[in-house]
């Protein structure tokens, strides 16, 4: 059986950023506390376990236009502004991600081929599509990267099997909901664990 | 050292209760489903453990209006809608505090001595003076039994020493939040335990 999943650092409150997200500060404020779990220092046993399952070997990606760029709009507006190029995401010329990465955008562009395995392809008609395309290129299981947004149009279509939050002790007071109202899916529990910097829970989405 | 700690069963969004309260559904749309741990018929040792924890032996009370009473209003709005005498609580002849409960209210009224030693006193002049007088009346240990706004000012007063949340699998889009954005707490994670109903976590408030 193949499986469709996503990974989500949450704060208490249910923010899976914090606010004012922009260039310079893309998590928003404080919400890089939601991620010290696993990019601190003082992470343990647990946490790394958890941290481990973040990537899964084989499969495929999907990710939201957020996720990939920091702003709305066309290529021209995700360059970088020091005008070294055209913007290849968050991380680096090696993305951790080793596999296709189908990102949904309202804009056309050719795959970006990055070191390491990591293909970004772009994906301007819809989720529906991305998904398909992504259990197509890998191993038929898919992992939904993020945003919120991206996570949440999983649940809302029925093709999200499971859902991993890592809740961390934090209270952000604004920001982006993972849960903002226009979804109630069924959960189960399936396993949690804690260490002082996360509770982390898997969930089965009904 | 003496606690002053509140203990609450959350949504996955964050909620107390779900949207419309009233009298005929005082936990809201939804909202039974935050207690299925403590008072469903299919809860096992892990959470038996934490419902021993909501009420404190020895402690006493703070309880917010909402808490009390299902309605906005003065004592006369209080009154059973079937007209069989004064408003007395939810919890029949024998609340399960059996300690002194001091209640938020603005509306002046004498204490009300209950079965098995909790009597309800009603105070009007603020969340300081009821803790004080809670603080008084028990060991010293005060438990905020809720609502979430009566929460949120023991956590603005810098008054709460520690916040249990029981984390039920259930997202309810709407309702009553306790971290509506007003207040952002340091919290540390000092214990956690889960279970197929709900994930337990105990976190000191700084």
């Amino acid at each position: 059986m193949t499986l469709t999943t996503a990974h989500l650092s949450i704060s208490l409150d249910g923010y899976v950023a914090g606010p004012d997200q922009s260039f310079a500060d893309p998590l928003g404020r404080g919400g890089l506390a939601l991620h010290r779990w696993h990019l601190g220092s003082d992470q343990g046993e647990v946490d790394a376990r958890w941290s481990d399952r973040i990537l899964r070997p084989g499969c495929a990606y999907v990710m939201g236009r957020n996720m990939f760029g920091p702003v709305r709009g066309g290529w021209d507006s995700w360059r970088p502004t020091d005008g070294s190029g055209e913007w290849r995401g968050w991380w680096g010329e090696e993305p951790p991600y080793h596999a296709p990465v189908f990102v949904l955008t309202h804009h056309e562009h050719d795959p970006v081929e990055m070191v390491g395995g990591t293909t970004f392809h772009f994906v301007t008609t819809g989720f529906a599509d991305a998904l398909r395309l992504a259990r197509e290129a890998g191993n038929g299981d898919v992992s939904v990267a993020g945003g919120a947004s991206t996570v949440r149009q999983a649940i809302a279509a029925g093709e999200l099997d499971e859902l991993t939050l890592d809740i961390a002790p934090v209270v952000l007071g604004g920001g982006e909901r993972i849960f903002d109202g226009s979804i109630r899916p069924t959960l189960e529990i399936l396993e949690a664990e804690h260490s002082p910097l996360a509770t982390h829970v898997r969930y089965r989405v009904g």
